[in-house]
């Protein structure tokens, strides 16, 4: 079972407090980190760690920890907004592990947070049950600074812990969500209005898909259009759709795609899901991927 | 770095034979023991393991000591023709490792065999450099009853080791190969000639891809049929190209393709080359695929 969790800390100016978080995550153990990255002018540290639900749970324990005892965000500052010492703390599924453990572990996370450190924890994406508090920056609005009025106000009583701010370190969000694809479409074209449009008919802001966003660019070396997209879903919003009605709709404009890529990182298994629909495999089950198979031995 | 090895063994009876040559792959370090299976009729066995190269080199040296001090060819009885007490020896490439570097550990697999055991070996499929010795059937025509006779013939010289067979362990045959998928494809109809002829397109033996091997097949209780294949290097023969022409030929008939199946496992790799095909992926690295960027870590 893998979890990835992306643990965002008001820190990234001190590099003794950031080795000293990164030292407290790798002590956890099980749990390894992949990446720390911290930026001066958001004061901020984006850690990414992987391991068990187990690990992972006792490496942001720990790592709130330190932060609790370095972090003041009443002398805090940076560009970037924020809410707490440990800002944000998304839990990922990535492999033999579904989103309810993922929301399971992201509540058992926020209680001994609460319970240890008296930080208040409210709930985000898949681990809210509030739809006004599902998005993170519907609940960072007024960040630190007015954190004690808004927790005083109507419907923002944290789902955990204190019902006012951590002297220090303010309150955390927690919670679950998908790993994200960053996903671009090339069109063999220089017309940018039909990558805009493309774009608005596919994203779910302006009535396309769910978890989509998008946007069209032009890429003025090459003389053509992209269609620029964040995945946020891959299971319900899969690859291959996305892919299928940008071609359709680029059609209409006597227009082809390119080329596509993928930026970054990808899940196997949302590859895995356009090979079937391509190939209309029926009843493959992920252990039949020899390396996912081999992992398990 | 990930290599398969799948030796079989000339020993599928004794069970306590097996179970020691079981523990000796199973004591090398870093080497697994993901499968093994024994028949009786064939008096056989085959093992499945995995590791890096140092590890599934150790491996196999350590399963050739027990095999030629515990079984003697010439008593030997079973339906499946073989040459030596450790008869063949597939090294494949899974992760992070190339062909070549199989071909290599197959070298040296063998140097070290026929030093250490005084059993001659012949490089067999990729790690042969002569055409007429690619193919097992052709080095194993004659089996270990006309062994002695064959290599003392024109062309039949070991690569490795003494000129004439060990008494009681043969010969064995050593080499590289990619892994095989079993690949099947049902089409909407019960016409089996549609079935036979498209089988007959594809396959090399009359004139197709190089590396598929295919037969139609009538599915009785279904009231459709069947294109059976095996692909035996997913790298220049790739599925969705096979999938594409399949269907084209289909198409010629009249009949859809209804549906796909893998059987058995198949390398991430094979599953991921779909996905670009179809989606147009420019630039895609294995390394983007986030289980494989954790298992490097």
């Amino acid at each position: 079972m893998l979890v990835e969790c992306i643990p965002n800390v008001s820190e990234g100016r001190r590099a003794e407090v950031v080795a000293g978080m990164a030292e407290a995550i790798r002590a956890a153990p099980g749990a390894r980190l992949l990446d720390s990255s911290s930026d001066a002018s958001h004061n901020r540290s984006v850690f990414t760690l992987v391991g068990n639900a187990s690990a992972v749970e006792q490496a942001v324990l720990a790592l709130f920890e330190r932060a609790v005892a370095s972090i003041d965000l009443r002398t805090h500052t940076g560009e970037h907004p924020r809410l707490g010492a440990v800002d944000v703390v998304p839990f990922v599924p990535i492999e033999d592990v579904t989103m309810a453990e993922c929301v399971a572990l992201a509540k058992k996370v926020a209680a001994s947070v609460a319970e240890r450190f008296k930080v208040p924890v409210y709930l985000y994406e898949e681990a809210s049950a509030n739809p006004a508090r599902r998005n993170l920056e519907d609940i960072r609005r007024g960040e630190f600074e007015g954190l004690a009025a808004k927790m005083a106000s109507e419907g923002w009583a944290p789902d955990y812990g204190p019902a006012a701010p951590h002297p220090s370190a303010g309150a955390s969000v927690i919670g679950a969500r998908m790993p994200l694809i960053a996903y671009n479409i090339n069109l063999a074209t220089d017309r940018l209005d039909v990558a805009k449009k493309i774009a608005a008919a596919i994203r779910q802001s302006s009535g396309g898909f769910r978890y989509v966003k998008a946007a069209g660019f032009k890429l003025e070396d090459r003389g053509i259009v992209q269609v620029s997209m964040n995945l946020t879903n891959y299971e319900k919003t899969p690859i291959f759709r996305v892919f299928e009605v940008v071609k359709r709709e680029a059609e209409r404009y006597g227009v082809s795609i390119l080329e596509s890529e993928i930026v970054g990182l990808v899940p196997s298994a949302a590859l895995n899901a356009a090979a079937e629909f391509y190939l209309q495999i029926e009843g493959f089950k992920p252990d039949q991927v020899l390396e996912h198979k081999l992992r398990q031995v």
